[in-house]
């Protein structure tokens, strides 16, 4: 049936038409269908929606990215289409039915494509939650991925790469494990993501240093010339179907265990890694309570990698108190650029990093030359690519070569000017600390939009501590958001610090 | 944060507002948090969406709905909210706990006041389709969604009921049931729905003689009045939070377990009914299969029943061909209203509804009075009101409360003047009969919408037919629906016809 084009200026992320409920009636048709529809030298398959208001019969509302696509005309043909396939193979996923490969590719494709509702992603995701793929169709699904989305091929090998599961704040160690693996001559074309829910996610802290966004062209030529980058994942077309899926992910507070799996891994997989180490922060409050949730999800990682030809090792790590002692976009630059120039820092950063960047060294092997470093011997090396001060001129390559300034010192980078110290109520040790209060406090002084905030911490978990002495510092650009945060930490203290006689019978108030 | 009103136009059944990714990122938000929005007299929860184009910065965006609910204001104050606790719930439904009536509760009123976005509706149908809930949690959605709406206190008792499970096509029984109840002195204030995905609800049919959109209070007035009432259920807001289920439940094309058990009981238990008779077509193409799956429903219907304290009885029927001979609503209504008029016509039709209604006779008792019929009398007694004439006499009664002509006789229905009689291809038996192909035929003929429109069936299952007499015929208003309906009808033949001898060997080709 021919329609009047009525267009509605709004973006929804799909291509959506809108009848009144008259006409759908009239063709049999009902919200959530869909439709074909066909202007002059332009047909696309839209999804369905009516209302009884907002288009008059006779009318087609059709929403900014139909109408693109759509043109100029003022007239289109509306006629009922099949829905996508998809939707009966997320169905067969509900019943306990195995999936193809051709059937996960064609969820993937028409995920990557638009042509699912919001209402279809968020079934494949709460399916998948509650009924994992098993190995093989997990395989399938990062294939498809990598398939739906641009790769890298480089010319060099072998090409390594790291990848952190998450939950440890403060987790800068990307900004040092990267320019000691290239310094080390081996390719590392990194990629990483910004916070979501955290306070600075790696591409959050490498945009203080230099730009982040670039092509899947552009990383090929950048990481190629001096050996690594880190950029921004969000900005390639690489595994582009998990960027779609993250908004219904973050909406239902779920992570499916077999596409998180598949997601890690395909990135890994679009670049051509060779190696990659899995960084895994094992704790109370990270995604793996304990060692073993560490060690099941380690075995799946490496199969996973096996069956796409990735070697994968797994390092798991302490992820019960923040990696060195920032949390915030340039408190972590400068605390990890300080590293790179004096080689020196905290403990938990460097001792993280070197482990870290020692695992690629002995992993990161080819078939004529062998691997960088013999086995047991890569933190070692790590750690003189570091004292040595070539990890420093190498991260200075990697700032330059994505376009920002390689004479930057850690003294340069400027934190928020307003601050306010949290002092320890009484003497004694530190008994709790919270991480995730942690967060929260550098979110509320403004992290991580607001770069220059976040926190600095004083003590961490067993450090003796004065009354009085701070426990941690707030900074941020905003006065009110210092005074926020601040307010926020007192009412409910993320440190907590007890004298070693924790109670005494009878009580005092008892005596 | 204050911001400038960016009003859209735009009706999308929930409060929803949209900022700029920037903003968003400002005040450390995603897509899908919640926020209030704050006027002068005006405050409401929405969903957040975030855009990079729709909405400049120090703008919000805000959908029709929520904009009604703000006024005129020409700025907002947006601070974040919390999610509602409901996602929490479908979460530890995910994750196989089990609730409590308070969260139950919870998840319901959510649904009915639109708090919840479309993707977390489908995580809930989608959890709820993998795992159902328990015995003792159906009882309670059933009774959250009965007092989520308005309920109907009728002054007298008993109140019966009837329910078709669905499935089968021509089910026009409820025009036949409740007349002749009413006529037996039993209240049953019958509430239906129209087609989805059928060619024609009871309410698509009862409209042709009578207004079927009535409030709560007018239902009760009109039944109370004349002992009956065939109403559209869409109209009330009787157990309301079904109605916005059925768009996701249609899109994922999924239909979760305990949600039907108790979108079907908290209809009857609004109306306050005392018991209800259920059928339940069994066979192929209906939602059961076999015997037993229907026997495994009943119990539970009859489980749920005894919880809310109504009185079920189920009758598994035969779901295999149309009931009578007609798929259409005006030629489904002249079917019923030519059986209350003379007493007669098709068998299927005629005994479906005498057991049905014999039963609510045998379970329609009250506490002084007794069961109107004795056990196993029922259906005799429906059978004198249906051929004295009290049950056509009843149902005049019925259209003129409604609104309707109570002079209107069968012969006054109108059928589509366009027809076309497909024909036996050769002499034989009817061998295969498919009910979905008739459906599909009849709207494709411009049923439900084309009121004239559908299937008149001359042969069913196992019935003697020469070549060239007519299998069925199809109407419609419009000559290009009959045209349309009977191309496909050809193409793939819902009635197939074979001699008794079904094939011989050698073929004739190959002797």
């Amino acid at each position: 049936m021919l329609f009047e084009v009525n267009p509605f200026d709004i973006e929804i992320g799909q291509y959506k038409v809108m009848l009144n409920l008259a006409d759908a009636r009239d063709m049999g048709m009902n919200a959530g269908d869909r439709v074909r529809v066909k202007a002059k030298g332009a047909s696309i398959t839209a999804i369905l929606d009516v209302t009884t208001q907002m288009v008059e019969p006779g009318k087609v509302g059709i929403f900014t990215e139909a109408h693109r696509r759509i043109g100029e005309a003022r007239e289109v043909d509306v006629a009922p289409a099949p829905k996508p396939a998809s939707i009966s193979y997320i169905k067969r996923i509900m019943d306990h039915e195995r999936l193809t490969e051709d059937q996960i590719r064609t969820i993937v494709q028409d995920i990557v494509d638009n042509n699912l509702s919001d209402v279809e992603i968020s079934a494949y995701l709460t399916t998948l939650y509650i009924r994992n793929f098993d190995s093989q169709e997990t395989e399938w699904l990062t294939r498809a991925m990598i398939d739906t989305g641009e790769r890298i091929h480089f010319d060099t090998h072998p090409v390594v790469d790291k990848h952190s599961i998450g939950g440890v704040p403060g987790n800068k160690v990307s900004l040092l494990v990267v320019p000691i693996v290239a310094a080390a001559g081996l390719l590392i074309p990194k990629t990483s993501s910004r916070a979501i829910t955290g306070a600075g996610g790696t591409s959050d802290l490498m945009e203080i240093l230099a730009p982040v966004e670039f092509s899947a062209d552009e990383i090929k030529e950048i990481a190629e010339n001096v050996g690594g980058i880190l950029a921004w994942g969000g900005a390639t077309n690489i595994a582009p179907a998990d960027d779609k899926l993250i908004k219904a992910e973050y909406a239902l507070t779920i992570d499916p265990y077999s596409q998180m799996l598949a997601s890690i891994m395909s990135k890994k997989g679009a670049v051509g890694a060779d190696s990659v180490v899995m960084d895994m922060p094992v704790g109370p409050g990270t995604k793996l309570p304990t060692v073993d949730a560490g060690r099941s999800m380690a075995k799946d990682l490496i199969d996973l990698g096996d069956r796409l030809g990735i070697r994968v090792e797994c390092a798991m790590t302490f992820g019960g108190s923040p990696v060195g002692r920032t949390v915030g976009p340039a408190l972590e630059v400068k605390e990890a650029l300080t590293m790179l120039e004096s080689g020196q820092g905290p403990n938990s950063l460097r001792e993280k990093s070197l482990s870290l960047a020692g695992i690629l060294l002995e992993i990161g092997c080819s078939a004529g030359m062998g691997c960088v470093a013999a086995r047991g011997e890569g933190k070692a090396m790590a750690e003189r690519i570091l004292t040595s001060g070539k990890a420093h001129q190498k991260m200075m390559e990697i700032i330059e070569a994505q376009g920002g300034d390689p004479t930057i010192k850690s003294s340069d980078i400027e934190i928020g000017e307003h601050s306010r110290d949290i002092l320890a109520p009484t003497t004694g040790y530190v008994i709790s600390f919270n991480n995730k209060r942690i967060v929260e406090i550098a979110r509320n002084a403004g992290a991580p939009a607001d770069k220059q905030a976040g926190v600095r911490i004083h003590k961490k978990m067993g450090e003796v501590v004065k009354k009085g002495e701070p426990l941690f510092t707030i900074h941020s650009s905003k006065d009110w958001e210092v005074e926020r945060a601040s307010n926020d930490a007192l009412r409910d203290m993320p440190i907590v610090v007890e004298g070693m006689l924790l109670e005494r019978y009878p009580r005092y108030s008892q005596i």
